[in-house]
């Protein structure tokens, strides 16, 4: 099934079930009003969603029509966000950026961070930064939301915990980086309000686009409608999502309503911007931008400005949106 | 007032109203169920709060017993908690250990960092680890719960967002913290599941003995009933929690419900444990250890271990507990 949670006046929003085709939705009112509600409760909330997801798509319930501009972030705010580095190949074209400092290491055990969980973006709404000086970038991102998961847990666990799927831009403002790392705690004031796509979806809803705890899909990425990148989020990932769930569950148990992100999509390619139809091409413009680096001696791509458009989707077999996509305006704050 | 959650089989369990003096507690539930709930609606909340607390203090309405170990933390899972560096004393002490690198730069601008949120402990809960191995420490700080902060915001909108004042134990597993921040990614399995106090406090309730954004009480801890600090947390407080909402909120909102940290409280001095009855001492065994080890040239004091009972608390200028004490007991995770 697919769910969404439209906004309305209260925080956490309105829960729905979504038409696999997301052209149509109905209330999960009658089972639950929240997605977090529904993740509290899942061995009873879930049957009963998917029983009216079922009616849904046989057209046996009154619908209203799925508008993804009315959509919240599945979870508004949650409880936990954590981001993973699944992908070697970005870590890679990142490492001096990012200033990491052993890569050996992070090829055994995944890199985590703790990212801001209390206001997360819905699909379309404005990607507010201060200033567009901070060299603005986005990262599309595979997430997974999962139920509980006690200290310690094993991979078969991990793997049984995850709940719905998703795709995120985890946008990031390069040039506070740096000054994060440097202070040797960590990512923050480079992550701003991370940004969901309109819909998450169960694992068995996917079918075979979701095997070995990965998504074998294409992430599609635009701006201002031009072509970025299309890699495969389920090439080149490292660490698979019961890894990651595994690495974050080491010292501490994790609640129910959990998003763990698998990084940065990245598929390893010799490809500079512009890319062509069916060129692979990159899931942010910090990479972009060291590959032309290594290839022109200079970086060509821009960062992101004050209302450019940034798509970013994941691309099913049939050649449509799976989880609705994330379609935001860079806007400047307003004091 | 005095808020507090006592546990039930609801994530979030029951709000409660306590007391000044600690002893008794009435139910919440005809204003809001949960903490997060009041937070959200606070405007209207707030002051049927009050007047519970009113009727309360007043012998007006029947009261339950308040038992401490009846109590989860005030927010049992948060969406955001975020913990500052506020006092230098203790960044001199712990440098070398934590591996950060800009001493002057700390002193500009506080250092925060992100802290899990999803899963908080009460504060007669366990305090679990995964093995005693793992260098485990105390930090004993002090923590405000505030409401909605928009980007940009503000000193004078930050002190005012502050709706509650607690005391909290930021558990640190010291082995894991060089691991943590040579990743470069920051604080992560170092620090497993933070507890806090029984009680939080409005700024009013607190009286004199809050100002400047800051909490001018002793924080008296002890292990194993010896006590091994009573820092005054007013005292070398460089930051005050005003100056740690902005900086939290330099690119992005903060949600109401995200809990703020001073960091380990800490005053200059150059005493070594044992302290004497009148002595300050240490918030954290990390900065006794230093001491001990410009002194004698090695550490003295051991991290904790299994069964060891640490005790937490804020004595307010009738010496009693203000926010109630946190007592746990050092245990391991058994698989």
């Amino acid at each position: 099934m697919k769910l969404a949670t439209l906004r309305t006046a209260r925080p956490d929003g309105q829960l729905v079930v979504v038409s696999a085709d997301l052209a149509r939705c109905v209330s999960a009112g009658r089972v639950v009003p929240t997605l977090q509600a529904a993740l509290d409760d899942w061995d009873r909330a879930a049957p009963a969603l998917a029983e009216l997801s079922a009616q849904l798509d046989a057209g046996a319930i009154a619908a209203q029509p799925f508008d993804p501009a009315s959509a919240h972030a599945p979870l508004p705010r949650a409880y936990q966000w954590i981001d993973g580095a699944a992908y070697m190949s970005h870590l890679e074209r990142v490492r001096s950026l990012k200033g990491s400092r052993d890569a050996e290491l992070q090829s055994i055990r995944p890199l985590l961070y703790q990212g801001g969980s209390d206001s997360l973006s819905g699909p379309t709404a404005s990607l507010v930064v201060p200033s567009d000086e901070l060299a603005v970038d986005f990262e599309a991102e595979v997430g997974v939301i999962i139920g509980p998961v006690p200290m310690g847990a094993g991979r078969d666990t991990a793997a049984r915990a995850i709940r719905l799927v998703t795709v995120l831009n985890d946008v990031s403002l390069r040039r506070l980086v740096a000054e994060d790392l440097q202070n040797g705690f960590g990512f923050f004031h480079a992550k701003p309000s991370t940004s969901f796509a309109p819909v998450a979806v169960t694992v068995d809803e996917l079918g075979s686009a979701w095997s070995e705890n990965r998504l074998h899909l294409p992430i599609r990425i635009s701006v201002n409608g031009t072509l970025y990148g299309q890699p495969n989020a389920g090439i080149g990932m490292h660490f698979d999502f019961a890894d990651l769930i595994v690495e974050a569950a080491r010292t501490r148990n994790l609640a129910g309503g959990t998003i763990i992100g698998g990084g940065t999509v990245s598929n390893t390619h010799d490809q500079t911007l512009p890319i062509r139809a069916d060129g692979i091409g990159f899931a942010c413009i910090a990479e972009a931008r060291t590959a032309e680096k290594a290839k022109y001696g200079r970086a060509r791509t821009p960062f992101l400005k004050a209302g450019d458009k940034v798509r970013i989707g994941a691309v099913g077999r049939d050649g449509r949106s799976v989880f609705g996509d994330i379609d935001q305006t860079v806007t400047i704050l307003s004091n």
